[in-house]
């Protein structure tokens, strides 16, 4: 099917991400909050590499994390004392995180190395050891010394800063080529409250929690159960709909927490007009931090969004929409800027979902590009072979069957993810 | 995770896969099989592209083909007619097969073709058109005007010959870089049949059907329904047991042809001892073919078996090793001949089978690589990378929990996947 004749230069992969946003966002400062990194060489030299948040008493702390059986140690000392907190019990807070080194699938070590850190974090901060959560990010199965955050601890604290989150969203950082923040705000009863959220993450980015790592900070006051709630509904929507390769993390955490210094009237109520309100607002920035984990997609050069609607159920959609997503010969047409929507064709054929060739339409933006179970007579490879030029790009499926709706992000398959994946030893 | 200054020069694909086999194999005549090839220029220009078989009356003839529910206008009428199949019907079969473009996607137009190549084959060989057998592959959604086929016909009959299976073989080819050919013989009740088949393909190959296209023909006497039931068995285990991609073509058809001529008693009973034997020999065909089209995956560098055991269940175990066997981490770092078990860790995790992280142990070939939920204690990375080296390599994981097992074949993802998919336009 191919011919030499027609060759392009290669792509690599650019030191930043051609999608990456400007500007990193003005994060501000949520009061109850203070962040502090070090360079605690865990693996990196010469960079932060721990980032410490330490959380007044009194916040509702909600959190999301990886299905995978094989989860890491940290995830599970969170899951764990996520479903052990009780509301109103006294003692502030600690998030810590190191990057350079996962601690997953390193047996009991690792279940040590998580009580030596979230011990002695507890133990500096003054803080109950059940209010000290931790992750890692990085290499998969090494042994991981605790002595190497434990022996930053001291620094860390008296570095302690309202101001730190921008250092924050740094030190998390393994193979992300910009750092990843987003901020909203929102007026509930008559109080401006604030969101501010960080993330990481460009490999391993799955349906199941694409994260990797994600924290997201609000001044308000929100009751635990619906802050609990709101984060699963709306990780649905946002982080478990991006991919990048369909590989799942073994570390991916997302945590949000409410410190309600803002002085709102407190939001206990997800349906009253507060909770929407702050539930849109909260929506909008882990939209913004989870394609922003597709803007730094390894090696990405395009942005797309698969629409997949008239399925005959929103779980078909959604099937059919991973099957586009995770295609690596729809994601190398992609990269090729080539109209192939044949291989859409292919992927919804694959997906399992319930299909009618004759009845499936295909758009690439707005461009009729197939109905009825052929080329639409109205569309051009030239007009198709333009619109794949565009940075980002919409590929849209209507299965004409019923109202099942689903949308995913992903990115193209080029060069630069085999280069990184591949090339280099890790 | 990376350093680029151990950076290793990049790979390309080269003009025949480094994994092909020495050579293609003196395939046999088939008796009450001939076959012909033409240049017909449905798309590629100064190569063969047409293959007619043609088969005696009173052969058995029976198909696997793609589940895909976008299934090109070929695969529905090859359906529809081994259904429709009566047996000790008069008359010879044909099978007519053209690469170039796989009139999928192809709408009412498409289904015209079909009826046209059929029924003029039908009447120039001068058997019943429902005994008449079609594929197509190639490019998907293009128009395909009958004619390209039809025009050759005449001189497709007239070249008929017991000895074309190699040009045969070669004339069903598209992005492959070998021919791919197997061939074994049995003794049933004295008597010596052979088995000789041949198959195509090496992009979107997939879990449901790998072929894209395959034909196996036996001069063995074997009923209709032992042929067909022993093909749907073995299919599990041999081209529905080899992954490249993840993506499944529209077009997968794999069919086989007993003409009955080798004067064997009639294999009417699949578990009589001319059944299994027959059985064993055939099973060996096709693991063949399907792990050739492995080895001529797109870009493939490495062959690797994925073995896993020790499942809650079989379907468990199948779970597991193609989450291995498709990950593209996975698969970039046996490209990077990197022994990154972290990864094989992590697609345990994604599988959604049953897994317990402390039972789980890794092999790469003999060398024990991790168990008890951490790195073995013998274990050393410069073995590890050592054994990486090789061209053909196994991955076998154990989980501890039960007798369910899998074996999946893959190949490595390379730039040369990337070149092929993405630097041409298709």
């Amino acid at each position: 099917m191919n011919t030499p004749d027609n060759a392009k230069p290669k792509k690599t992969a650019p030191p930043v991400s051609p999608l990456a946003p400007a500007r990193f966002p003005d994060l501000p400062v949520i009061d109850g909050v203070r962040f502090a990194t070090a360079e605690a060489g865990v693996r990196y030299k010469n960079r932060t590499d721990v980032m410490l948040a330490e959380i007044c008493e009194g916040a509702s702390v909600a959190g999301v994390f990886t299905r995978s059986s094989t989860r890491s140690a940290p995830v599970l000392d969170c899951q764990a004392k996520l479903a052990a907190l009780q509301d109103g019990a006294a003692g502030g807070f600690a998030i810590i995180v190191n990057s350079g080194n996962s601690n997953a699938f390193t047996g009991k070590a690792g279940v040590h190395t998580v009580e030596m850190v979230t011990g002695e974090t507890a133990r500096t901060l003054g803080v109950p050891v059940g209010h000290v959560f931790s992750a890692s990010t990085g290499v998969i199965g090494e042994p991981f010394p605790p002595e190497r955050i434990t022996n930053a601890l001291a620094g860390l604290v008296a570095g302690l800063s309202p101001d730190g989150v921008a250092a924050a969203a740094r030190a998390i950082m393994t193979t992300d080529t910009f750092p990843k923040g987003a901020v909203a705000d929102v007026v509930l009863g008559g109080v401006t409250v604030k969101i501010a959220g960080f993330a990481k993450g460009s490999g391993m980015i799955a349906p199941d929690m694409a994260t990797m790592l994600s924290y997201v900070f609000t001044d308000a006051a929100v009751s635990r159960d619906v802050l609990q709630a709101m984060l699963v509904d709306q990780t649905t929507r946002t982080f478990n709909a991006v991919t990048v390769d369909s590989d799942t993390s073994t570390s991916d955490s997302l945590m949000l927490v409410a410190t309600g210094r803002a002085g709102n009237p407190a939001v206990a109520d997800a349906s009253s007009a507060d909770g929407r309100a702050f539930a849109a607002a909260l929506e909008e920035v882990l939209k913004d931090l989870a394609l922003q984990l597709v803007r730094d997609g390894e090696g990405a050069t395009k942005l797309v969004e698969v629409r997949v609607t008239g399925a005959a159920s929103d779980r078909d959609a959604e099937k059919v929409a991973r099957a586009i997503a995770d295609s690596p010969l729809v994601k190398t047409a992609v990269a090729g800027e080539d109209p192939n929507w044949g291989r859409v064709v292919m992927a919804v054929g694959k997906s399992g979902a319930d299909a009618d060739r004759d009845r499936l339409s295909i758009r690439f933006g707005d461009i009729l590009v197939a109905t009825d179970g052929w080329v639409s007579p109205s569309y051009t490879e030239a007009e198709g072979a333009a619109y794949m030029k565009q940075q980002e790009l919409v590929i849209a499926v209507d299965l004409g069957l019923g109202t099942g709706a689903a949308t995913v992000w992903t990115c193209d398959l080029t060069h630069g993810y085999i280069e990184i994946n591949a090339d280099y030893r890790s």
